[in-house]
């Protein structure tokens, strides 16, 4: 086969770039961060702010544990081993969705610091947003919705986070929200108002 | 936190869709699948057809080795249950492309059969398209632009398709490109061709 070959060109050079990408789409794309207890609102809150990016004519996708658990990562359990090579994976998902344009938004408990970091440093400066929902284990424990905290304090699920495995608070997010207190509407638009504040800020940027 | 509730919706309801996105998108998505030997002109097609798409409008994004082997799949070699894996991977991560509203190309040997099966059957039905790359091993190897078939004879490279390790010829891809005789421009050409035909013969999809 041959293809166009000049002397600054490689054989199979990338065109379409994730700049182009933001042309197009009318926004720049970045990643949201949720992570908190099990109960804390994670899932709530990235479909409550999805769906109002959506609104808006911008182009999104949330990763939950129901869309990566019995996918991408079905291969992996709940030891501290397993753990780091979920979010990992997500991590790198997380990154190629961004280059694909997309504001990408992820809700893990992912309670180890060393592996939201590790997401962090794999995306470029800016694009990773950590949003703390920070709600106590008493209320998370009370609410229960999955029923997952009885089974943890029965003994039937080893290692839950809060129970019988850690939660490392983060110590600089750029948002922490008081998901304990706070209704998911209140909640969805404190994010919206940061989310408009930074595109504000680096709208510029698509328009180069 | 109070999150909206029903008697009909989970906690965490699933808002914005497939569906939803392709409106906003103005097209379906779907994952183009190139399969063929190492230098059959995979990856220069895969960038050649998205520059085209992405003129038209459409939302792309293109996956390889560039960008997956040293991320998702960095703890991957290329022993025959490595290769499996990799391959799952890269289908997760397609699954999860196409349902977040992209046109979808992956450039990936795929040597064996039953792996490019099961990423068909991880996608709805009509999602994946499979076009084999068909050139020659001799032409391939004559041509060998990453010089990799000179080490894999100089057993450099252990189990290097088409010369130490199978390549499974596709038995009924949606489209076979003769990519040994003809040029780049003629081949995006007919893949162009084949995905108009198919995104208007499905337009009615996105408009309900």
């Amino acid at each position: 086969m041959n293809a166009r070959k000049s002397s600054n060109t490689t054989w199979h050079d990338v065109t379409v770039r994730r700049h182009d990408r933001a042309k197009l789409n009318n926004h720049r794309s970045f990643l949201l961060w949720f992570t908190g207890l099990s109960g804390s609102g994670k899932s709530t809150l990235i479909h409550g702010v999805e769906e109002e990016l959506h609104k808006r004519g911008m182009h999104t996708y949330a990763l939950d544990g129901d869309n990566v658990r019995h996918g991408l990562c079905g291969d992996l359990g709940f030891s501290d081993q397993d753990r780091v090579e979920n979010i990992r994976r997500i991590g790198e998902v997380s990154k190629l969705m961004v280059d694909a344009g997309i504001i990408t938004l992820a809700a893990f408990i992912s309670p180890f610091a060393s592996d939201r970091l590790k997401v962090r440093n794999l995306l470029e400066p800016g694009d990773f947003i950590e949003i703390y929902c920070n709600s106590s284990l008493e209320k998370c424990e009370e609410r229960d919705v999955k029923g997952l905290y009885k089974k943890a304090r029965m003994g039937e699920i080893r290692e839950f986070t809060g129970i019988s495995s850690p939660y490392e608070i983060p110590t600089d997010p750029e948002l922490t929200l008081d998901t304990g207190t706070k209704t998911a509407e209140e909640c969805v638009t404190q994010i919206i108002t940061m989310i408009e504040t930074r595109l504000a800020l680096r709208e510029w940027e698509i328009k180069k």
